[in-house]
C-alpha cells in the first residue's frame, strides 16, 4: 500500500505528519515550519533532482504532541512512518531489519533554525547482531561492517540510551573500551583495529549498555528507530536546548522535526569519501566551491579532527568527475535556495550523494560580499540582499585589522569563533579587578574567561579584547562585546583557563596573567605576543587615507549603505560628546547628534575643579561665580561641536548625573581641592556626605538639579545659545539649530520650569546678538511616569528622546550596576529572554514607548521622536523603533553603519508584514 | 434705570457678571462656583430674610478674564456694577461718594473654597477728606469718623497700594506713624487717641502713601472701588494663594468672586458690637450658640487680639433680645445650609446685621457628633452625614488623651491648630538627628520646627509629637503627622524657635532642648512639663475596658462605622506583622491582613543571628542549615497570627529587603557575630561589601532573593503551611486560608518560578499532615513592568496587591529617602501637586494601577485586587481605589476606622457621580 501524504490526510481526515522525499517528494523548501530546516532542504534538493538518498521527515507538530501528552506519540504516526519506510525500502531495494539485505538509516533532528544542544545524528541505525553480518557479506568487508556497528552502538548508547560519563571529569565509557582494545591490539588509532578486535569492542559495548541501562541493547530495528525518534523529541526539551531557545527567543512550540534517511557509506571503499562544502568561501565571500573532504570516511571523521581533511580543490585533480558534479550541485543549490549553502556530501563507491544543505555561516565581510554579489548575479533582489546581511556585519568592515606583514610572522596558539570583529593585542587578565587595574595603568588588556556573565561587565569595559573558552557567537560575551565594540573570540575550546594559577594553557603552551597575546576577532585566531594592527581598508577610505577607486571592499560597503539609505525611514544619529566623536560618526553616515552629554565636558583639567567649586558653593552667589567660570568652556565646546556638525541637528542634554559623582573620592585629591578652593577638608567631607544618596539613580539628578539650582540651567542655556551665535557667524559660518533636551522629566511641570529658563536665556542672548537662532526644547522620556503622561508632557516638549537605559532600569526596577548577583540565575531559569539592557524589552519597556508615542503625537502630531539609549545601536531594538514610529535612532559612532542597515531591514520587514 | 441681572443678560446677550443681594437677590446658596462661598451664602441669607446689609457680588469669571487679558476688565462689568451700586444706594438711602450722605462699602474676596493668602477685606471704602466730615456729622462722632478713615487708609494703602514694610524685619510703616502719634499724645493705645490726633494720623497716612507710591491717595470713591476690585483679582495670583492652590489641588481657573456690601458699624456707639458665632461648639460639636463678641468694635478688633472678646453666652443677660435674635439666625442658617455655620455679625445701634457665613471648621470629635446629631435631627440624610465627617476625624476618637485630672494642674504655655490628634509628652528636640538620638536612648520626643519638610521625615518618625510655629492644618507637618499617626500642633505662632540657641520661647517662657513639654493634638494646647495620658473613651470601650452603655462618644463612633460599613464596597484590611497589631486592628474593624511583612520576624534575639548566619553562608548547605534554624520561629509566628485572625484572610509577603539590611553596620556587633558564628571578621566585611549595592531599591531583593536562593522560599512556604495545619488543628482550631504574596515581580516568569516552589512545598506539607489547606498565591504589583504586563502575570497570580510605595518610587524615578534635597523646591514651584507618597499620584501611578486592573481582570475575571502601600490609609487614595475597582485596601491598624469611613465616602461619591 502506497499513499501520498496528501492522500493519507484525506483518508484519515488529519494533516499528514510524515513527508517523504526521494522518488516522490511531499515537501519543499518553504516548509521549514513543518519539516525543519534540514527536512525542507532535503525535500527541495530531492524535488530538483539532486542525488539525495531517499527518506522521510516527521513534522515538528509530532514533537509538540509528544511533549504535550507526556511522551505519547500522535495517533496515526506509526502507520504513516510504516508507509514512508516501505517506500524507502522499495527505492533502495533493501529491507529495514532484513537479515539478508538490510536497509540502514540515519536519524536527525531538525528545527526551523539550527540549534545547538539538540540531538544531532544517529548513523547506521538498523544494524544488529544479524544485519551486521549481512552488511559484511554485501560489502565483502567485515572490518567495515563491524566498524559501522560499533559506531552505531556507541552513538545510540550515548545519545538515545544516555550511557555517558557520570561526571565531566571522567572519560566517556565507550572511549574507555576502545582505549583498552587499542592497548590490547597494541595500535595507536581506532582505524588500525581489525574486524576481530572491533567485533569484541561491539560485544563489550553491548555489555556496557546492558550494565548501565539494565536492559539489553535493542536488537529490533523498529525499536531502535522509535527509540531514536523519541530521543530527538526529548532533546528538544533538554537543558542546553531550552537555554538556547531562551537566549535567542525561539518559541518552545516550534518543536523539532525528525528526518529519517537511507544510509550511504563514505567509508565503504577507496572510491568512497565524505565531505563538507560551501557554495562560496565563508571567510571572504568569494564565489568558489570551498570545503574539505576525507576519502573512506563517515561524516563524523571530518568533524572529529582525528584525520586532517583535504581541501576540496584537490578533488579537481584526483576525481575530476565528482568535483564537476559538486560544482554543479553548488550552482543548482544557489539557484534554488538563493543563499550561500553549506552542504554535506558522501561518495559511495564513486557515486555522489548530497546528505543535507543549509544556509552557510559566514564572517561579516563575507556576508557583505555575498549579499552584494548575489544581487549583482541576479540571484536575489535588493531587499533580500539587505535582509541577508546581519547588521553587525558592517562593524567587521570598519574595525582595525592586524597588519598583514606582522601577521605573517606571528605564532597562532589557538582559535575560536569570531564573535566581535577587530584586532587587539594586550596583557592577559582573568578578572575584572585586574582588567581595571591594568587599564588604569595604561595597559591594553585581553580579558580571558571560561564564560562571561554580567558580573564581568566591568572587566569587559576595561578590556580591548575578550576571549572565552566556552559559548558561541551568540553567548553573553559575544553579545556584549559587539555592543561595546570590543574584539572578541568565543568558544576557544582548546584553551584551558586555571583561575587559581592565573594562567591559561593550550597544549603545552602556558600563558600567564600579564603575558601579551593578540586576538583576531575577524578570524577567531589567537596569537602569542603583540601584533601591529592597522585601520581596515574601508575605514581608510572613509577617513580619506586611501582612494576609493580600486577598493572592492569599499565599493561593497558603499553599495550596501546606499541601498540601506534608500530603504530606511529611520534617521540615524549618534551619541557624541566631542568634535572628534562627531567627526568619526559623520564619516560613518551619522545624520546628526541624538545625545550630547554635557557633563562629560566638565571633567578634565581645571574644569573639574571649577565644577567642584560650583557644587561646594555655600550659596547661590558663590555658585553663580563658579558657573561663570564654566561658561567659557561650555561655549567653546558647543561652538566646536556645531561647526563639526555643519548644520546637522544636535541634541544637547542638560546636566544629568548626581553632583556627588563630580566630587573626589580620593583623600589626597580632596586635600588638594580643599587647599585650592580655600575650603576646610571637613566642609568638603560634610558636603560630600550630604550629597550621598541611598539610591542615586532615583535621587537628585537630571532636571531636579536644574530646578533646585536654576542658575545651572541658565549657564548651560547661555553657553548653547552663545555658541550657536558664534558658530553661525563669520566666514566659516554653519547653520545651527540646537535641540535642548531636559533629562529625567516625570512631570510636565518640570519640563515647563526648565523650558521657561531656556527660552528666557535664548531671548536674552539673541537680543544681545541681534540675531535669531532656530532651536527647540524637548525631553528625555526615561522615567516611566513621563511615558504614562506623555500627552501632558507633549504640550510642552517639541521632541521626545527615549532614554531607554534608565527607562529600562526604572520600568523593570532593575539597577544595571546591581544585577550581577542574580542575573545568571535569571538566565538559567529562563526568566529574562535576554539582557534587557542590550536588547529592548518589548513587552514591558516597549509598551511604554508605544504608549508614549501614541499619547505624545495625539497631543502634538509633529512631535519629533528618537531614541538615545544604548538600544539605539541594537538591530532588534532598531526594528522595534521602526515599528513604534520613531523618527530616528541614535547610537555610538562605530554603530552608525550597522544602525543604517538595521533601519533598512526594519523597513523592509515591515513592508513584507504589511503586504 | 434698574435692571435685574437676568434681564441685563437678555439685553446684552451675555451672562451677567454682577449679582445683587438685599431687597432683590439674584443668587443663592448653590452658586458657589459663580459667586464664591461668601457671595453665595450672602445671597442665600438675604433670600431667606436674614438681616444682611445690601450689596452685590462680581462673578469669579471676571477674575479669569482679568488674568487672561493682562488686567483688562470684561466688557459690560462697569455698567453692571453701576446698576447694582445704585440699588444699594437706594436701599440704604445714601449715595456712594456723596459728601453729604455718603454710602460706605466693604469689599471682600471669595473663592469657591476659603483660601488663605488672598486679599481678605477692605472696610469703610468710600471715605475721603470730604465724606469723613459727613460721617462725623451724621454720627455726631468726629473721633469715630476719623478712626474709620485712618483704618481705611491703612488697609487700602497696605493691601491695594502695596505700602508695606520693605523687609520682614522692619515694622509696618503705618504702625510707625501710629506709634509716633501715641508717643506724641502720651497714650498707650490707639483707642485713646482723640479725633484731632486721628485726623493728623490720617494726614500722615496720606503723605506716606503719596511718598511711597508716587501718587496721591485716590480721593475719588469710584477709583477706590475699582482699585479694591482689581486688588482682589490680583490677589488670586499672589504667591501664597498660588502655593495654597497647588498644595490643595485647587484649579487656577476657579478664580475669585468679589463681594461689595454696604458698611454697617459695630463701633458706632455703645449699642453697637461685632462678633463671630458658631451654630454648634466647634470643639465638641455640642448643639449650642457658641462664639464671642466685642462691644463698640469692628471685625478686625475681634481677630487682632488687642481686646479680649467676651463669650457670646454673656449676651443672654446683657442684650437678651440680640441674643435671641442670634439664636434664631443660628437655627435658620442650619435649616437652610444643612451644616454647622461660622457667621460674623455686627450690631449697629441695637440693630443686628449678619455679614457673612460659612461652614465652620471643627475638631474630629465635633465633626462626628455634628454629623450624627444633624442626621438624627432630620437636617441631613445618612449619606450627607457620612460625607461631612472627614475620614481623619475617626482617628481623633481613638488616640490617647491627657488624663483630665492631670490636665487640671498643667500650665498651658501656647496654642496652635490641632493637626494630629492624640496627647504626647516628651523632650523637646529641634533636629532629626537629635530626635533619633533621644528616641534611641528610649526617650519620648517632641520635634519642634518652624515648618517641616521631607528632610524632617526621619525626625518625625522618631517623635511622639510634632509642633510647628507656621502652617495650617493642611501643612506638610499636619499631613505627614496624620499619615504617621503622630500627635501634631501646627501654626503655634506665639512660639519663637531659635535653632542656633536650641531653644524656643513663648513670651518670657524659655524651653531648651531636652526640656519636657506636652502637646494636645485634639485642642492644639501646649503645656509645660509631662502630663499623664490615658486611652480615649472609644478606645477603652473597644478594648473591653469600659462598658459601651452610657458612652455617647462610643455610640456615635459605632453609628458612623455602622453607616460606613453599610455603604462601602471596599473591604478594609490591615498591615500587621504581629498578633498584637492584628488584635488591635480587629478591634478597629479590620477584615483581614493585607500585608504581613515576614522580615520583621527575623529581627530580635537569636533570630537575627540565625538570619545573619544564613546570609553569610558560604554555600547552599550552610544556608539550608541556618534556614532550618529559622523555620521554627516563623512557624510559631504564623501559627499565632492565624489564630488571632480566626479565619479572616491573611496575606503573607515572602522575604523582601536586600540581605545587607540584616547585617550589622556596627563594628562591635560585627566582632561579636564573627566570634559567635566562628567566622573571620574579614569574611563578614567582605560579604557585607559584596552585598552592598549602588541602588538597593533596584537591586537584589524581593523575589530575586527567592530565585537566587530557592531554599529561602522553601523555608518560608514550609513555615506558612505547617503553621496553617497547626492553627487549624486541635480544640481551638480556626479556619485558615493563607494568601502567599511574592514581592517585586516584574516578569510572569519570576512569579511562576516562586509559585512552583510554594505549591510543591504545600503539597509536601499537606501530604505529611494528611490534610488540605486552602491557599492562594499572588503578587505585589510594585514594579512598573508588572503593571504593564499584568495580563501575563494574572495568568499565574490569583491576586494582585498594589505596593504603591515602591510603585511610586519606580514610576516617578523618585527615591523617598533622597527626595529631601529638592522636594521643597518642587512644592514651591508647584511641580508636585502634593507628596506622592502620602496621596497617590493618580495621573501617573494611578494610570498604571487602572491599566493593571484592566489587563489582570481581562485575563482572570475573579482576580482579587488590593492595595497595601501606605496610600491604603489615605482618604483621597481610597477614593481612587474604589473608582479603580479594587476589592480591598490595607492600612496600619490605627487607620482602619478612617479607611472604613473613607471607603464609604468613596462609594457615596461614586453613586452621586453616576446619577
Amino acid at each position: 500500500m502506497r499513499l501520498y501524504a496528501g492522500l493519507m490526510s484525506k483518508v484519515t481526515g488529519k494533516s499528514p505528519l510524515v513527508f517523504a522525499f526521494g522518488r516522490r517528494t511531499d515537501g519543499h523548501a518553504d516548509m521549514r515550519d513543518v519539516l525543519g530546516g534540514k527536512g525542507a532542504n532535503l525535500a527541495e534538493m530531492s524535488r530538483i533532482g539532486l542525488p539525495v538518498p531517499p527518506g522521510f521527515t516527521i513534522a515538528a507538530e509530532a514533537c509538540n504532541h509528544f511533549h504535550a501528552h507526556d511522551g505519547d506519540l500522535p495517533g496515526g504516526l506509526l502507520d504513516e512512518v510504516e508507509v514512508a519506510l516501505a517506500e524507502v525500502e522499495e527505492q533502495q531495494g533493501r529491507c529495514f531489519g532484513d537479515a539478508g539485505n538490510p536497509l540502514l538509516l540515519s536519524v536527525r533532528s531538525g528545527a526551523r533554525e539550527s540549534m545547538p544542544g539538540m540531538m544531532d545524528t544517529i548513523l547506521n541505525l538498523g544494524l544488529n547482531d544479524a544485519t551486521v553480518q549481512a552488511l559484511a557479506e554485501r560489502t565483502s568487508d567485515a572490518r567495515f561492517a563491524w566498524d559501522c556497528y560499533r559506531r552505531f552502538l556507541q552513538m545510540y548508547g550515548g545519545v538515545v540510551l544516555g550511557v555517558r560519563a557520570s561526571s565531566a571529569h571522567l572519560p566517556d565509557p565507550f572511549e574507555d573500551v576502545l582505549a583498552a582494545a587499542r592497548r590490547m591490539a597494541a595500535v595507536q588509532s581506532d582505524g588500525d583495529l581489525d574486524a576481530e578486535a572491533l567485533m569484541q569492542v561491539a560485544s563489550r559495548f553491548r555489555d556496557l549498555i546492558e550494565a548501565r541501562t539494565g536492559e539489553p541493547f535493542p536488537q529490533q530495528p523498529q525499536a531502535q528507530l522509535w527509540g531514536a525518534i523519541r530521543a530527538v523529541f526529548r532533546s528538544w526539551m533538554n537543558e542546553r536546548a531550552v537555554l538556547y531557545r531562551q537566549r535567542y527567543r525561539i518559541p518552545r512550540d516550534w518543536g523539532t522535526a525528525v528526518t529519517v534517511q537511507a544510509m550511504v557509506f563514505g567509508n565503504l571503499d577507496d572510491a568512497s569519501a565524505t565531505g563538507v562544502a560551501f557554495t562560496r568561501d565563508p571567510a571572504t565571500g568569494e564565489k568558489t566551491l570551498y570545503g574539505e573532504y576525507l576519502v573512506r570516511a563517515q561524516g563524523e571523521d571530518v568533524v572529529s579532527g582525528a584525520r586532517t581533511p583535504r581541501p576540496i580543490a584537490e578533488m579537481a585533480n584526483e576525481v575530476p568527475a565528482i568535483h564537476r558534479e559538486l560544482d554543479e550541485v553548488r550552482q543548482t543549490l544557489e539557484q534554488r535556495l538563493h543563499d550561500m549553502q553549506d552542504f554535506e556530501f558522501t561518495v559511495e563507491s564513486g557515486r555522489l550523494y548530497v546528505l543535507q544543505t543549509r544556509n552557510g555561516k559566514r564572517t561579516g565581510p563575507a556576508a557583505v560580499r555575498i549579499g552584494v554579489e548575489m544581487h549583482d548575479e541576479g540571484l536575489i533582489d535588493r531587499a533580500t540582499a539587505l535582509l541577508k546581511i546581519p547588521a553587525d556585519a558592517m562593524d567587521a568592515l570598519l574595525v582595525p585589522v592586524f597588519d598583514p606583514e606582522a601577521l605573517g610572522n606571528a605564532t597562532q596558539i589557538a582559535a575560536g569563533l569570531p564573535a566581535g570583529p577587530g584586532a587587539a593585542s594586550g596583557h592577559v587578565v582573568f578578572t575584572s579587578d585586574e582588567a581595571q587595574r591594568q587599564a588604569r595603568a595604561g595597559n591594553h588588556v585581553i580579558l580571558c574567561r571560561v564564560e562571561t556573565s554580567p558580573e564581568d561587565l566591568r572587566g569587559m569595559l576595561h578590556a580591548d579584547g575578550i576571549v572565552t573558552t566556552r559559548g558561541g557567537v551568540s553567548s553573553h560575551a559575544a553579545l556584549v562585546a559587539r555592543q561595546l565594540g570590543k574584539v572578541c573570540v568565543c568558544g576557544a575550546t582548546s584553551i584551558r583557563i586555571d583561575y587559581a594559577e592565573r594562567a591559561l594553557t593550550v597544549g603545552d603552551v602556558v600563558v600567564e596573567e600579564g603575558d601579551v597575546i593578540s586576538v583576531d576577532g575577524a578570524t577567531g585566531a589567537i596569537y602569542a605576543g603583540a601584533i601591529a594592527s592597522t585601520d581596515s581598508e574601508v575605514r581608510r577610505v572613509l577617513s580619506g587615507r586611501r582612494e576609493a577607486a580600486g577598493s572592492a571592499a569599499f565599493a561593497r560597503y558603499r553599495t550596501v549603505m546606499d541601498w540601506a539609505d534608500e530603504c530606511r525611514r529611520l534617521r540615524v544619529r549618534t551619541n557624541a560628546d566631542t568634535p572628534q566623536m562627531a567627526r568619526q560618526a559623520i564619516e560613518y553616515g551619522a545624520e546628526g547628534i541624538g545625545l550630547c552629554r554635557t557633563e562629560h565636558m566638565f571633567f578634565g583639567g581645571e574644569r573639574i575643579d571649577t565644577m567642584r567649586q560650583m557644587i561646594l558653593a555655600a550659596d547661590e552667589t558663590q555658585r553663580r561665580d563658579a558657573l561663570a567660570g564654566l561658561l567659557p568652556f561650555q561655549r567653546q565646546d558647543f561652538t566646536a561641536l556645531f561647526r563639526t556638525m555643519a548644520g546637522r541637528p544636535v541634541t544637547i542634554r542638560l546636566l544629568d548625573p548626581p553632583l556627588h559623582e563630580f566630587l573626589p573620592a580620593d583623600e589626597r585629591v580632596r586635600h588638594a581641592l580643599a587647599e585650592k578652593l580655600g575650603l576646610s577638608i571637613d566642609y568638603i567631607a560634610e558636603r560630600t556626605r550630604a550629597l550621598t544618596e541611598e539610591n542615586p539613580m532615583l535621587g537628585c539628578r537630571g532636571c531636579r538639579l536644574g530646578i533646585l539650582y536654576p542658575e545651572i540651567t541658565e549657564m548651560q542655556a547661555r553657553a548653547i545659545f552663545e555658541a550657536a551665535i558664534a558658530a553661525s557667524s563669520g566666514a566659516d559660518a554653519v547653520a545651527v539649530a540646537p535641540e535642548i533636551m531636559v533629562p529625567l522629566v516625570g512631570f510636565a511641570e518640570e519640563l515647563a520650569d526648565q523650558t521657561a529658563i531656556v527660552r528666557r536665556v535664548a531671548e536674552e542672548v539673541m537680543a544681545d546678538a541681534g540675531r535669531e537662532v532656530d532651536y527647540s526644547v524637548g525631553t528625555m522620556i526615561e522615567v516611566p511616569r513621563a511615558a504614562i503622561t506623555a500627552d501632558e508632557i507633549a504640550r510642552v516638549a517639541e521632541f521626545f528622546s527615549f532614554g531607554t537605559n534608565d527607562l529600562t532600569q526604572m520600568t523593570l526596577g532593575l539597577s544595571r550596576d546591581d544585577m550581577g548577583q542574580f542575573f545568571d540565575s535569571y538566565v538559567e531559569k529562563e526568566i529574562y529572554a535576554g539582557n534587557p539592557f542590550a536588547s529592548l524589552d518589548e513587552a514591558g519597556v516597549g509598551r511604554l514607548v508605544t504608549e508614549a508615542v501614541r499619547l505624545g503625537t495625539g497631543e502634538r502630531p509633529d512631535l519629533k521622536l528618537g531614541i538615545c539609549g544604548e538600544h539605539g545601536g541594537d538591530a532588534a531594538s532598531i526594528d522595534f523603533c521602526h515599528r513604534a514610529g520613531l523618527d530616528y535612532v541614535s547610537c555610538s559612532p562605530g554603530r552608525v553603519p550597522a544602525a543604517r542597515l538595521a533601519a533598512a531591514q526594519a523597513a523592509l520587514r515591515a513592508a513584507q508584514t504589511s503586504r
